[in-house]
């Protein structure tokens, strides 16, 4: 195949693997992403045997053949149900903790997939794949960051930054239980029709905010308040997410309280969460997932890097 | 068809109809059980059309085919959604709040059937079909109760009654949500096997009464103790128990608090309440829900006869 004008050769190729999507990008000589690409292939519709085919799909177009080009996968491909299974760093540890990355098992000799460990908590007990790559990727763009980042997402991560290590984290199921809520619950009868209201979104995080023990009364309110009120659907949904992610930013304070705080994420998630963040005096600093991923995958290569030097000069 | 000894003759048919399930008794004379039935026709299955059909096929063999039998039917059933939409008395006010039984239209003139209201709690808004009538019930056998009735379900309710009437009342939704997070959230993998560990639970309510706020995160907890320390399937769904129940025990601490509580089920999920009301200090009583029902249903019909007569004579 010749290279024709939409052809991108990478340097390197950089994939964040998670359960529902995986998102991949071609990387240059310089870490500049050259083109990126997404798919629905999450990890948890795969059997290990359809990785490798599911990511040729998506990255074939951007390998120069005459040589083998590295990925770097992040995510759910190194779950015991993933790809390869990598093991956890422990808590506190910088990202990676001096673990090596794991090879994940190829037919094809064009690419030479890495697929980096996670991190575990022990007391209480939690654990992150994917999130510590973004926390190398922070810590490789502010090398004496000390706060606290928080990562909304179907499993929101708080993770308390100090000295380029991952001190702590603490992981909250409210995406999924608003996904479940909002779609599969008594409540969806009263927001299938999507909209929005920023006055009930903040109304509902200051209820949580001050009574998270009435959480499972307020959310049938949702229902009640649509039957007798005429609540519409954009407030029904708006007051979902303001009581959960209330609730969050409630029981999150230990995280929060005190420290700089970065938010990651451009997702009108995020935007919910910088809302209610707002609403306890809180302003985060935004910094942008790809940016963060490209430069954590970026880091894990620049070791392996180092080390194939140093194995060939040794 | 002639009455064979398996043939029941009811005086009146009480049906509890709730959105998954419907209930019917055969009641005689002394308003005592002769038959009883379940269906798997919940109101949520059914269009307006189906119910009759839905009714005859449960209680055909309940007719006496020379007379007309009054079926009294209380839930969903009376929802804008089910058979045929019935008011809702405001609280406080008795059970019912003085409004007429809604006849449901029907083709066969073997039966006669009325659909009782609802209640409605305008601050903070809440709605109940089928538990006002229970509430009845218990107002039938205590006429002086002045206390709070727990009745654990899809959607729990708490009801405080004093004087006769239904002061207040509060909805919250722990069963749907135990339904929501075991089956279709992350947590199913660590729970599809079943089983129980009343420790676990007891831990997890203690976890909920002190840091309610942190409920998001433990429920996730719950998927990371499984995978990195061999949490057992029964104790992971003990624990999710636990945990809902623990904080819906928190929220509803303004019901409870300094009152006489009643408990009305016999089911798992009533008896978890009533270990969770226990590591509290609580002691409440236990009703049955199938004779509260019939002496609320009792109730009603007394009334109905009562004004028929007053008809005749006037």
């Amino acid at each position: 195949m010749t290279p024709s004008s939409e052809w991108t050769a990478a340097d390197w190729i950089a994939v964040f693997w998670g359960p529902t999507h995986m998102r991949a990008w071609a990387v240059g000589p310089e870490n500049q992403v050259l083109a990126e690409a997404e798919s629905e292939a999450g990890t948890s519709t795969l059997t290990p045997d359809r990785f490798e085919p599911a990511l040729l799909d998506t990255v074939l177009g951007w390998l120069d053949l005459t040589r083998v080009t590295d990925v770097f996968v992040c995510g759910m491909a190194g779950a015991r149900q993933g790809w390869v299974e990598t093991p956890y760093a422990t808590v506190p540890a910088p990202p990676r903790g001096g673990l090596p990355l794991v090879e994940a098992p190829v037919a094809d000799d064009g690419i030479r997939v890495h697929v980096l460990p996670g991190m575990r908590q022990d007391k209480p007990p939690d654990v992150m794949r994917g999130e510590e790559t973004l926390m190398a990727g922070l810590i490789a763009r502010e090398s004496k960051f000390d706060g606290v980042v928080c990562l909304p997402g179907t499993h929101t991560k708080w993770v308390h930054i100090s000295a380029g290590e991952v001190v702590s984290f603490a992981t909250f199921m409210t995406g999924e239980l608003f996904g479940l809520l909002s779609a599969s619950s008594v409540l969806h009868y009263t927001m299938d029709e999507g909209g929005w209201s920023d006055a009930a979104f903040d109304m509902a995080v200051e209820e949580s905010l001050a009574m998270p023990e009435q959480v499972a009364r307020k959310l049938f309110g949702i229902r009640a308040e649509a039957l007798l009120m005429d609540l519409s659907p954009g407030e029904s949904r708006a007051r979902l997410s303001g009581l959960l992610v209330g609730i969050e930013i409630s029981g999150s304070k230990p995280y929060w309280l005190g420290r700089d705080i970065v938010l990651v994420g451009e997702s009108e998630l995020a935007t919910s969460y910088a809302r209610a963040l707002a609403s306890c005096g809180l302003s985060p600093r935004r910094h942008d997932p790809t940016d963060l991923v490209i430069a954590g995958l970026g880091a894990a290569r620049a070791d392996l890097l180092a080390t194939r030097a140093t194995g060939t000069q040794g």
